[in-house]
């Protein structure tokens, strides 16, 4: 069966995207609302066939979820190379920022994190084939969209790609609950991949014993661990942050 | 209906807490894991009562979520008052933090929110009576057991409590995404409120009328927001580090 995505946002998002390709859309309605209306034009202007089902419909294909009427079916799983993802990052000729997810469970993580990186400017998100949750539709929602703007690479083994990065001059930092090292005392304005474990369970021994670096959020109170998906947040804003302030003082000592 | 708190951590947390009470647990095997076991303990030197019943009974109970075997039944809706809030703080002697979320309706974003206000050492929560989700059995789940730690009041008018607080010296500032002043520019090591809004439509109106200064976290990227749990993160996240910062040279600079 083809991935699907749905509601509103989503699918206009996906319309837009470069690298996700919607075959076919369906509408639960016959009477389209402005919002719907105007995603059926932008479909129709590329070209994107649409069908009218019933709201019934949709809700079985979605298990019930907000589909808002509007379900896109996605030509293929859209995956990146990461060779693929290296070369769009070095055509933007910045510092880099990936993301490494090493093993997250949570459709609603793993989304929300999509729709982070986006938001944070990350060139692109590696996840381990087993023992990840993939783009399912969950996550695609969960992302708002997102996951038609940031390139995800599904790689067989998550050890070797950290040291592919590391010969193509990118560190690799990993946020583990027990490092001594605070994010605050770290230089993030470096070509840079982010490592964040599984819930729960952190990042294996093996990759984050091929981390660069290991460092923690600083925590307070009775609980151990932040949300995944918030230390993600928190992680990626202190590295836009850093090479925010950077910038302006590049700029504020130019001449 | 009692409200439930299901999960071995969140159970756990619960008997540890201060605020909210377990009347009662109910265990849905009867060869507990050491986990399940270590809660039973626990709760025995409480002298909460246990009692045994069959997995089915508490999966309808939490309507088939993950409840690991163990439900608590909790005593009454712990929920806090302003008035409390506020001289809770005032013993600490430390500046104020507090967040205050304008309609959040998505209960995993609560969760998230409360647990990430316990971590980042937030004096309490403030939420509004109408157009919010409450403390439900979901939220509490979300929250990995943080209910149990941070002080949650809920108001009648959102307007009026930050009126109140600001009489009281606290300054409140809002997260809006049109604001021009970026978070990197304010000093955050104040007597502080955060106001995040709903998602998807931000601080009402009249809360953001009387909101001291509003304030946006930059995004790149085409999608218009971050998560509304992820934006809390990053915001919590960077009062954390300027605070500590603050202090680190504060005693650096002691003789």
């Amino acid at each position: 069966m083809c991935p699907i995505i749905y509601g509103i946002h989503p699918v206009e998002e996906a319309l837009k995207s470069s690298h996700v390709q919607i075959e076919k859309i369906l509408v639960g309605t016959r009477t389209p609302n402005p919002a719907l209306q105007s995603i059926l034009d932008s479909a129709s202007k590329r070209k994107v066939p649409v069908t009218f089902t019933t709201r019934e419909s949709l809700g079985k294909m979605t298990k019930e979820a907000v589909h808002q009427n509007i379900v896109g079916l996605i030509k293929e799983t859209p995956y990146a190379d990461l060779s693929e993802i290296l070369s769009l990052w070095r055509k933007e000729g910045t510092k880099s920022l990936f993301l490494i997810l090493d093993g997250i469970q949570d459709p609603q993580n793993f989304g929300s994190l999509i729709r982070t990186a986006s938001g944070c400017g990350v060139h692109g998100i590696i996840i381990p084939k087993d023992r990840s949750v993939g783009i399912t539709s969950g996550v695609t929602k969960a992302s708002a969209g997102a996951v038609a703007h940031v390139p995800i690479a599904r790689v067989v083994n998550i050890a070797t790609s950290v040291d592919f990065l590391k010969k193509e001059g990118i560190w690799v930092y990993g946020a583990a609950g027990e490092a001594r090292e605070l994010i605050y005392q770290l230089d993030l304005d470096i070509n840079l991949a982010i490592v964040i474990g599984a819930e729960g369970k952190g990042i294996r021994p093996l990759v984050k014993k091929k981390c660069d670096r290991l460092f923690s959020i600083p925590m307070k109170g009775p609980l151990s661990s932040f949300n995944a998906s918030v230390s993600g947040g928190m992680i990626l804003y202190e590295v836009m942050r850093q090479r925010s302030a950077k910038q302006t003082v590049t700029m504020g000592n130019e001449p």
